[in-house]
């Protein structure tokens, strides 16, 4: 059982910020994502939609034979996580319950803002999570369509970048926020260019590296963490909806690393 | 048969700049307009997708019992038009060849540029186009990416979408193009913006206006159009594949006047 890969889940490309950090602090564990590229995105998109797509997802993982699975996309995070877990013989991880417990670790002044797309702030969802766990918190949101394309574009470090962050972000900062949870996957990408324009004194918190953290202390309290690592090395395999080629490109550029064994598959 | 509807289809709300201009061209016909809102954008997809996806929505409107298809959409018309042609029992018109033969008779410099989806600017189709009808002009193309996105956030009149216009579209205006096709149809909407941008001196056209005129033309030379307005007056219905409350909202914007019949279905 601990030897089967883990399963993660996102719309299109941006999970693969979910996957780089389970692979970093889990370099002893294989994992099968699916992106939905033929479909993506999902966040401007409606709940029945998003949840029939959802549901489509999980089911190819499980039809890989995977011990857990990460829904890696804030969107379906927010939307109908609790469904997919209800419905799964596996465990189900979102990315919205560890950004949200580290945006309360992280606040002083206990006000927090949330970003994601529109389905996701819309959602409610890490606002909920928050005040579950510290009701004195104060939180403002913000959905910020515009970035996940100019993430996609490779613009991480242009004029009309600063400009975009500075419109959707300054009116969260002159409310005196001092922490910024990024909801969604593709925004660590833009680390630094939010980073400069808001300055140094507010903390941005990555949902991915922190549910990277929620993976692995499930796998180890369940007994399902692997132990060792095979003779043949390890092997993640990526299945994408649309083509492959684009996935390649654009995705090597948020995993840092080479794709290897990549399929084009319908859900 | 010329009582029947013109059936108008898009990947999602864009294609509603070419009913507009169909409806204001010709007020005695009744469209059928279908928007796949769910699996919107088509633009970065493989042409496989787009392909089945375009199938799938031509067949929804010939079971419409429609007189004519106009494929409003540019990526589908780029990749696809001929193959749906020649399975339709009725006439398809495309917004390519209508584009095309507007920028033939704009430039007079023989300098166009061509902007779209990066599917629609790969295909090259506007270059083989235009090409076909005079091989002396020289094309200059560009994928923009960020267009739809700014245009359904709205942004029509800020900093950041001047920027963003520049970045694209300043190397084209300094090879010296005399003439733009606005390749996709979020772009009319970007008109203004654009103009301020480049200067009065680089000419815009406008696809969705050229294909009304083909639609009439192809109508009166068929037989097909429709002579008179029925008693009960004329009912444009739409059907889109996700929700309808956020298709009418932007889609009341782009069309100018109330969205009033409008379901939710399943390709």
């Amino acid at each position: 059982m601990s030897g089967k890969p883990i399963g993660v889940f996102d719309s299109g490309i941006g999970g693969l910020t979910v996957a780089k950090e389970i692979m970093e602090l889990l370099p002893g564990e294989s994992i099968v994502y699916l992106g939905d590229t033929a479909r993506v995105p999902y966040g401007s998109k409606s709940p029945e939609t998003i949840t029939r797509y959802a549901f489509e997802g999980l089911n190819f993982l499980l039809s890989k034979d995977v011990k857990l699975v990460v829904i890696a996309c804030n969107t379906v995070s927010a939307t109908c996580l609790k469904e997919l877990q209800e419905n799964s013989n596996v465990p189900v991880i979102g990315v919205i319950d560890p950004g949200a417990k580290a945006a309360v670790r992280a606040t002083r002044e206990k006000k927090v803002g949330v970003i994601g797309t529109e389905r996701t702030v819309k959602s409610g969802a890490y606002e909920s999570a928050i005040k579950n766990m510290d009701g004195n918190i104060k939180i403002l949101s913000k959905a910020c369509p515009l970035f996940v394309p100019l993430v996609e574009e490779g613009w991480l470090d242009r004029e009309a970048t600063y400009l975009t962050i500075a419109e959707y972000l300054m009116p969260l900062k002159r409310e005196g926020i001092d922490t910024l949870v990024l909801g969604c996957t593709h925004y660590p990408l833009l680390k630094p260019a939010i980073s400069r324009v808001l300055g140094e004194g507010i903390k941005l918190v990555d949902c991915a590296k922190e549910t990277a953290v929620v993976v692995k202390n499930t796998l180890e309290d369940s007994g399902l963490i692997s132990r060792r690592i095979p003779a043949e090395g390890i092997i993640h395999k990526y299945y994408v909806t649309d083509n492959t080629e684009k996935f390649r490109e654009i995705g090597e550029m948020f995993l840092k690393r080479k794709i290897e064994h990549i399929e084009k598959v319908r859900l």
